[in-house]
Formats: structure tokens, C-alpha cells, sequence
């Protein structure tokens, strides 16, 4: 199942990582616990909006931003696998 | 303060009203209760992203594409206001 939690903790952890940050860094800087992050990166827990909003800011990325890989992540997801079969081989 | 849950709420009213569909036939469809779907409507509560799914699948659309309505939303939101003073007037 495409879930939106998990989406968006994707997007929140490449762009921590390719920034070089560590989960306590953006933590501090966004006012939410380690732990809290960590669970919102890996998927399992519902960030609330406001949260949301200032891990956006903690990373300098617009939510806008954010919220565009997902929707472009999620609908990879549900376009359906097209099997090419060469008859031809 | 701009929230995902509004943007998000705002994207599945319109697309219930566009279908000409009650709250109580869509939170039926959906297995929600209509106050829960209500709420969440009216940007007043976070939707999980399990039930996020059912309200989709209650409106036949896809995730990716409320997501993508979301950014567009919010893009403009974020985007600063240009004021043109026409000096020539």
C-alpha cells in the first residue's frame, strides 16, 4: 500500500542526508526530539502539519518542494509495471 | 501559517462537490465517520495516511494526484506577491 507518511519521510531523509546533516542537527534545529524525527523519516509515524512545517524550515526547503517529490514519487508507484515480451528473442 | 491538512482538505471537498457526492455517501464509501471526514475536510484534522487512502479510493482518485493538486496549492501559496506599479497610468 502507498502510504503518505512514508513518502514524505523519504524525501525528508535524502534531503537531510545530501545536505550531510545528522538526525540530531535537524532535530535541535526544528524544535522536535530525536526520536520523533527519526520515526517520521522511517515512515512510522504521521508528522502533524505544523511539525511538518519546521522540519521543512530545519532543512531550508519549501514544503511546496517537498510535497511535489512526493506527489512525482507516488504516482511512479501507481502506474503500473509495463513486462515488454520480445517475441522476436 | 500554511498546513498541509487545509491543502489536503480543501483538495478532497472540491473533488467530493465536483462529483455532486454527500459527506455521509463519500464517509460510508470511505468506512470513516462523516464527522471524522468532515473534520478532516475542513482542515481540522490530520488524516492518517491509511485513511487518506480510503477517502481516495471513496472518490476514485488516485493519491498521487490530490498530492500533486496539494503542491500545486501550496506552491502558490509560498510563492511572494509581485505587485506591478504601472508608472506610465
Amino acid at each position: 500500500m502507498i502510504l503518505l507518511r512514508s513518502h514524505i519521510g523519504l524525501v525528508l531523509r535524502s534531503s537531510r542526508v545530501e545536505q550531510g546533516r545528522t538526525l540530531r542537527d535537524v532535530a535541535k534545529s526544528a524544535r522536535v526530539s530525536l526520536g520523533y524525527l527519526s520515526e517520521v523519516e522511517r515512515g512510522q509515524k504521521e508528522a502533524s502539519s505544523e511539525l511538518l512545517n519546521s522540519i521543512c524550515s530545519a532543512l531550508d526547503i519549501s514544503l511546496g518542494e517537498v510535497l511535489q517529490s512526493v506527489s512525482a514519487q507516488i504516482k511512479v508507484q501507481e502506474t503500473p509495471t509495463l513486462i515488454v515480451v520480445d517475441d522476436a528473442a
